[in-house]
């Protein structure tokens, strides 16, 4: 009777500190809750940066949260206002569910509702339990041909997803995308599905742009590196008339999607951008870099952060899968049970060159 | 006989060099041109800075060229495509010509062709000349009642006219715009034209502060002195700070519109804008700043560039001038003879406060 | 103590059936619901069209609600999550508040959400009561100088600013809109507010007309009747050649706002508009009409439906009131008390032209 | 010596009144222009229209002119202005020049130029000649491994695009196109491209709706016919419940594309749209139609006129073609010689439900 009530939990108690817990099964509270039986997790870096330094810009680690937040599972309770989901389905969990009431929730720009309450998120719980509670239309039902796997997954494409949308990616564009991890490498597939005409994938990692190249992107960009002497700004701009030259790519491409958050390449991609061209920052990196804020004015960039997701983003990336138009599982290279999470959390911490995306098996049993 | 044809005009012949020259009277060349006789041309810093530079980014100043470009005056000869204009049409002058025939043309961005002619910019002619050779759809008839000094400072209206529209300014919103010169101090009467709710100048100058709330701004704001030992961009995310608390801005302005290109500006402009919001450069400085990335990505804020107008700017201000919202007399300080031309240039380079705009009076007789 | 807990309601109990009741005193069941003492209520066409008929679409009285949806009112009781919100508030209403769990509420169109609890649209209580429970993001505070009559009229400007909103209505345009009833009339106001170039209100009473031009419209046109076995279809277009030849517009108005629903206006109307401009069907009437759809499709017009309001159309409503960019004063040519509302139903019900906005005090002590 | 100068042409001198001609070559005036031998052109709707009619709208045959406007070719002289093309370039045609210098060429909306000289649009010469003078920028280079087929076809693919430009179809989407001719189909092809999520092909012809459901459609319908004396649009309004029924459409299609003009079309099509979608009227029939106007303002639908093409698509449709996504060749069911264009143009007339597309060889020798 006492194991029934067990939900086993992956803590992060403090910095570097994290520990398998058993905790008392979550009860809904809210007529809209649902309460899921969480069966894979994918590992993002955001998790593995709270347990190494506990916090991410103003969110810091006060007390003990769950971590993880790239989850599927399957529905084991519906609250009384619940009528689109019932027990039994299986589905993609949006990590953050906004307060509803905020101007930017009325609005439609949810993912900037400063009142979320965001999946390991300090001082949020995460989904790395046996169950977790969340909000009805948070969760996404998976095409009865798609697995737990493909179901946690939904997230990272998801943030694809929005990082295209906030860029506006259209049919016939040509799209660079800096980062070949698993978000860039993302963007290139979305970007592919959009229509783009050219899409190409730039990482200092020979093995990850090999990759990237059988994944999404059409062509790919190893930087040589910076000649010694050279000053960072000019060989930043170097480089983009070096990709220009070598990509056919005339004034530059209608698109540049930053996923990595260094400095050389946010300057790179700046200088990139065709005039009157969007890039947009998804990666995060340093809080302040150098930047070449004449080009981007005499260009007439937009340029546009990506925060989150918005509407539409998880049941675009359910259909992105679904449809067969990205396989996702091609990113999974290492598989651990719930009972091994910490050395999965360590394997991200390393950060090899062959090691792309990171799933965690639920609580069986 | 040849007096009929003398053409007296303004040349910078190299850096630091111009003269008083009689060129050739210009000749129609296409169906649909018009020769402009010049009444009005008001000074800009971009004129200012190829004569004391001699190049302002790629441009670059190998041959002479006539200065100005911010005119009105009377059409007296058109080609015989033009319908829309005729003989005796008192106009301002929307000073660059694009190629009509590239993708940015076709698709209305005509502002980034990179084949525009554009007055005074190297290697074409400006506008202080007596005559000077434009196209009829780059000519906007001024209302009966408005005169050439008002016909003259349409230009720097557009230019703040497509700064607001790039910034997407709209009834209801709060507007920060960094600097109170000409541009910055349009910027803030257009918008408060545009029906914001509150728009609030900056400037290191008390007295161009002061003017700019007696002209287009509600409030206005001088930055304290940096305190000694500082670092640079921490005090700048403190007067962002500072700003919201002392006027009520809560998460801060919908809109900030850039003005200054001062580094220190930028960095505020962006700490202070509200998440979602929209960030203008407008002004230029140095090319490459220290710049907070993060913050842009996080808010999920839109950085935009401006430069030149685009369809419909002109028409609007002509309207915004004509129609009283916008008293643009109000700007002109000093007011110089033709002959007069480099005195006129040398009081702009001198930068005083009290100085806001210097306009030249056409070649009479 | 009894009385204490009255809550006098004017009831709609079936088709042309009214009555002043007393009910009980509502109660807070959600933690954002507030209770408002209602001040002053205008009546809408809505109210007095449920009122006899009983019905408008799919909405159909089936059992008693009482009346009303355009009030202001003070806050007199607030729940445990109400922030921003406190006790002796003085707000106007916005009447719908939606379900905020629908993919309409979480896009930002919480406007179309078909769970939306409406106030006085069957089977939703209005608020023609001595006190109304709504949430707290619903109520937006008056400027302390405007009083509760300007916050009742908040409601008709929020209509208006929507339907230019969807008008995408910008400065220095041409707008023309059909109709100078109380939407009319604030669609000019508003347009005009919002800098437009030209306004032209059109209505077929001279006095209403009249009005207009007194209120938001730079002009006025008061069409003239069809000549005798004219086809409808035909007038309707001659009566667009008429209209862009009167006011000079050219291919026609960049906008149309339609708010009489008449079909010899939506023809007008459609004919008018200049290509590749927008026009705003906002005034209801029959369900089908006849239409010019190649005129439409050939000209590349955008047709837009209006229906109620979005995130921001209030507080922008409040602001142009608070402002006194629009007197809605002007617009209440009759004020009647509580237990007059009757009467005040019936005189809005016998469609005077010298009726515009008619207004119900709350009930007092 | 006379032979080299020989210009065989296919002119409609008068209603149904068409022969062969040889007419002088055309040579360059402008210097943008370029001379194109053709080499295959699709014939399209219209071209038969004027043939049968003289008419379209306010475009009335009153002098021979040319007919044909779908072309390939090859460039055989530039002028001195061109700097992107070159004698033997193997192009696609855009048939319609704009002047460039309206405000609608200005803005980027060049398909709503009234000045635009498009081929075989009365008064002006068609693409059915040896050669065709045109301007460098309305010129589109095939890639190597297109033929002069899929050239000719990007005209109605080019259609296609704008349409969905237009209807803003993007991914994930579910799109109900009506009519399964070319235009049709080939925006369920785009569609399809775009990533749309479902695409639904309507005809009420079997057999064009099995072939859309090979090519574009994910599912076709073929409505049942009209029940014996039921009133057109109650039965309009029936098959829009019986369309979102069998398809699982939910509240709707979130963008309706009318291909057909037909009344009853474009009425279940409104009825069929989603709350917030957009309905795009490309199809022409009847100028006026009975239309439910109040269903769409209350769903707050956006109803777009779709005309001609917009700066990009072009680009587009030969990228579409190029890439493998559209299989433009499987339009083709008929081939003509030159000298049988009168043939190609009866079976096109004829209007057999087994024709699609009918291409005319340019000619030879």
């Amino acid at each position: 009777m006492m194991e029934q009530q067990t939900n086993p939990s992956f803590v992060l108690r403090a910095v570097k500190d994290v520990v398998l817990e058993d905790r008392s099964v979550p009860t809904l509270k809210d007529p809209w809750d649902v309460r899921v039986q969480i069966a894979q997790t994918g590992i993002c870096g955001s998790d593995v940066h709270y347990w190494q330094r506990g916090r991410i810009g103003d969110f810091v680690l006060e007390s003990p949260i769950v971590l993880g937040h790239e989850s599927s599972g399957t529905v084991v309770e519906v609250g009384p206002a619940v009528k689109k989901l019932q027990v039994g389905d299986r589905v993609a969990i949006e990590p953050g569910v906004p307060c509803r009431h905020c101007e930017y929730c009325r609005s439609g720009s949810y993912n900037l509702c400063p009142d979320t309450v965001f999946a390991a998120t300090p001082p949020h719980d995460g989904t790395l339990s046996k169950y977790y509670i969340t909000q009805a239309d948070f969760c996404y039902p998976l095409a009865s041909h798609m697995d737990f796997e493909e179901g946690a997954l939904v997230e990272p494409v998801a943030v694809a997803v929005q990082i295209t949308k906030v860029g506006n990616v259209r049919p016939n564009q040509t799209v660079v995308v800096f980062g070949c991890g698993p978000i860039g490498l993302l963007c290139q597939a979305v970007s592919k599905a959009y229509s783009a005409r050219k899409v190409i994938g730039v990482d200092i990692s020979q093995s990850r742009a090999e990759f990237a190249s059988t994944f999404g992107a059409d062509d790919v960009f190893v930087p040589p590196p910076k000649p010694e002497g050279k000053d960072n700004c000019a060989w930043s701009e170097e480089l983009a008339r070096i990709m220009k030259e070598q990509f056919d790519l005339g004034e530059g491409p209608d698109v540049v999607l930053e996923a990595t958050g260094a400095e050389a390449c946010i300057q790179t991609g700046v200088h990139l951008t065709k005039k009157g061209g969007t890039y947009v920052q998804a990666g995060m990196g340093k809080e302040n870099i150098v930047f070449p804020i004449t080009t981007a004015c005499i260009r007439d960039l937009t340029i546009r952060g990506s925060i989150r997701y918005t509407a539409g983003c998880y049941s675009t990336a359910v259909d992105l899968i679904s449809s067969g138009k990205i396989d996702v599982k091609r990113l999974i290279t290492d598989r651990y049970k719930f009972e091994q999470a910490e050395e999965a959390f360590e394997l991200v911490r390393q950060g090899k060159e062959s090691v792309i995306k990171v799933i965690i098996k639920g609580v069986t049993a």
